[in-house]
C-alpha cells in the first residue's frame, strides 16, 4: 500500500509569472510524488502549491524547491493582501492514505531541521507539529508578520524550533506543520434570504458553540441565485461531512427551506466519502464494504450527500494512479 | 416583571445535622426568595444549598449564612471526597428570569466585596465572573485544594481578588461566580448496548469535537434495562435541547435504535423548553406564543421532547410564586 501525503507549500509571490515557474520546476516531473497544482494570486502575491505522494520523496526536492524561493523573493519588497512571515511561508504536510498524523509531525520535523541547517532559515514548528500550546495555531506564530518577527524572534518565547533567534535577511522565517485535510464544503440553502444562511452557520459553527472543527458562515451566490452554508471542516473524522449535512437539514425546515445540493471546492480525501456513506448505508440496513472504484465512490457521494458538480478528479486518491 | 436568579451556595459540612441546620437557617422564611432545597452529603461532606428569588433580598441572609458557616466548619479539621477551598466553598448567582448575566457579575462582585471585608476571607471571582481567563475554571483556582491555598494565594498570579492574600485560619477562601444554569438532561436509548450510547455520547460532546457546551457519556439504568446518553448542557442557549435531542436521534437511527423518550434532572428554567417549542412549532408552521402556564408548557416539552417523569414542578419558575 502506497503511503501518501498531501504537501501544500505556501511562498510569498503571487504575481511575476517568470519567477513561479522559476520556483516550482524542481517540483516538477519527480519520481514518487505528482505536483497536483500551483496556483498564484495576485492580490494575494501568493502562490499555493500541493503535491501528492510519498514525503520521503518529497524532501530533496523540496529543499531545491525552497533554495529557488529564498533566491527568487526579497520579502523587504514584498506586499500583498495575505499575512505571511516569510518567502516560503508555510509548509505543512497532511495524512491522507496509509500514513498517521504522528509520521507526519516526524516529516515536519525532519524537513524543519533541513531548512534551518542548510539555508539558514529559522523554522516554527505549527499545527500538530507545535511543541507548545502557543505555537498550535499559526496565526499566533505568524502575528507580527516579516517585519515585526525580527523582533519577536529574539524574545525568550519566540525562539524558533529550528536555526537561531535572527530571522533570514530576505526569506523571514518559516512554519513547518502536520495537519489535517481541511476540507471546503458548502451546503446551498433553496433561498435568497441570507439571514437564514446567518442563522444556521452560528448555530453549526464551533466558535459559537457548535461543532469544534466547522467554521461557517453565510453567503449569497449571484449567479445561482441563492444562499449557503460555506464552511471548512478542519477535522473531518471528528465532524464528518454526513452530520453537518444532516443537521443543517434538520435547522432548515424551521425556515420552512429545502436543501437540495451541496459541493466541494478543491480536494477530498476518499475517507471523508467513505465515514458518510457507512452512515447512510447503516440507516438503510445495508452492509458498507470498501468501494475501490472512484466514479462509484463519486457517484454514491452526489446519491446521499447530494454533491452537485462533483466527479471522481475531486477525490485525491483518483489524482495519484 | 420579579428578577429570579438561582444562587447555590456549598459548604464543606455534609454529616452533622444539627450544624447544617443551625449553618442553612439564616435563608429560611425570608422576603423575597425562597429556599428551595439543601442536601447534604455524607461521602462529599458538603451541601449544596438552592436559592431562587430576587438577588438584592438575598445578599443580607448570605453573610448572616456565612457568619454560620465560619462558626461551625473548621477547615483544619475537616475531609471528604469532594474537592474544596473553604468552608463556603463556592457561591455562584445564575440568570433565571429578567435578569443579565452581566448584572449577576455584578451581585458576585458585591458578595465578594462582602464577604472579604465583613467577614475577612478572601475571595477568588470565577467562570463568567472570572477577571482573568486563568480563573474562568473552578478547578484551576481550586487545585491544592484548602491545604495547598495557603502557600498558593502568596503567588502573585493567585492573588484574591478581594481581601488580603492569606487564606482565613480556619474558613480558608471562597469563589463566588456567575454561570449559566446547567441542565442535566439524559436521552434513552432503546437497547441494552452500551456501545451504541457511548458511540453517540462521543458524536455530540464537545471534548471529542462535538457541541462545544455538552459533556456527555454513557450508562446503563439497571432498573429500566436500558442505556442512556447523560449529559450537562453547560449553555443551553448556544446548544438548545431540541438541537441535542434532533442529533441524537440522527445517529441512533444509524444502529436501528429507536429514541423513545428523554428526562431532565432537577430544574430548568422555562426557557430551555421554549427554545426547542420554538423549533418545533416553526417546522410545522405554527406560530409561537408565549406559555405562560406552567402547566401546558411542561405538557408541551413531554409531547416534542419526549420528557418522562415531568411535571411542571420541574420549571424553575413554577417554585417562585
Amino acid at each position: 500500500m502506497k503511503r501518501i501525503v498531501q504537501c501544500v507549500p505556501n511562498f510569498s509571490e503571487g504575481r511575476d509569472l517568470d519567477k513561479i515557474e522559476a520556483i516550482v520546476k524542481p517540483l516538477k516531473n519527480q519520481e514518487g510524488f505528482n505536483l497536483v497544482s500551483y496556483e498564484p494570486d495576485k492580490d494575494y502575491n501568493r502562490t499555493v502549491v500541493t503535491l501528492l505522494g510519498d514525503p520521503e520523496a518529497m524532501v530533496q526536492p523540496l529543499l531545491k524547491f525552497m533554495e529557488k524561493v529564498i533566491e527568487h523573493i526579497d520579502m523587504n519588497k514584498q506586499s500583498g493582501e495575505h499575512p505571511r512571515m516569510g518567502a516560503l511561508d508555510v509548509l505543512p504536510f497532511i495524512p491522507i492514505s496509509n500514513i498517521t498524523m504522528d509520521e507526519c509531525v516526524e516529516y515536519a520535523k525532519k524537513m524543519g531541521e533541513e531548512i534551518a541547517s542548510s539555508l539558514d532559515v529559522p523554522v516554527f514548528l505549527y499545527a500538530e507539529a507545535a511543541q507548545e500550546t502557543a505555537r498550535k495555531k499559526l496565526p499566533n506564530i505568524r502575528k507580527g508578520e516579516y517585519e515585526g518577527m525580527k523582533e519577536k524572534i529574539k524574545e525568550p518565547k519566540w525562539k524558533p524550533d529550528y536555526g537561531k533567534a535572527d530571522t533570514h535577511p530576505t526569506a523571514g522565517v518559516t512554519g513547518v506543520g502536520a495537519r489535517m485535510p481541511l476540507i471546503a464544503y458548502n451546503i446551498d440553502l433553496a433561498t435568497d434570504d441570507l439571514d437564514v444562511a446567518k442563522r444556521i452557520a452560528r448555530y453549526i459553527r464551533g466558535s459559537s458553540g457548535g461543532f469544534k472543527h466547522i467554521q461557517a458562515g453565510p453567503v449569497f451566490l449571484n449567479e445561482r441565485n441563492h444562499v449557503q452554508v460555506t464552511m471548512n471542516i478542519l477535522n473531518y473524522k471528528q465532524n464528518p461531512i454526513y452530520r453537518i449535512f444532516e443537521v443543517v437539514k434538520m435547522e432548515a425546515k424551521r425556515f420552512g427551506v429545502e436543501v437540495p445540493s451541496s459541493e466541494i471546492v478543491g480536494l477530498i480525501p476518499k475517507e471523508t466519502i467513505e465515514l458518510s456513506l457507512k452512515y447512510y448505508y447503516a440507516c438503510e440496513n445495508k452492509a458498507y464494504k470498501a468501494i475501490n472504484d472512484m466514479d462509484t465512490l463519486s457517484n454514491e457521494a452526489k446519491t446521499y450527500l447530494k454533491f452537485r458538480d462533483f466527479d471522481q478528479l475531486k477525490i485525491i486518491e483518483a489524482n495519484v494512479e
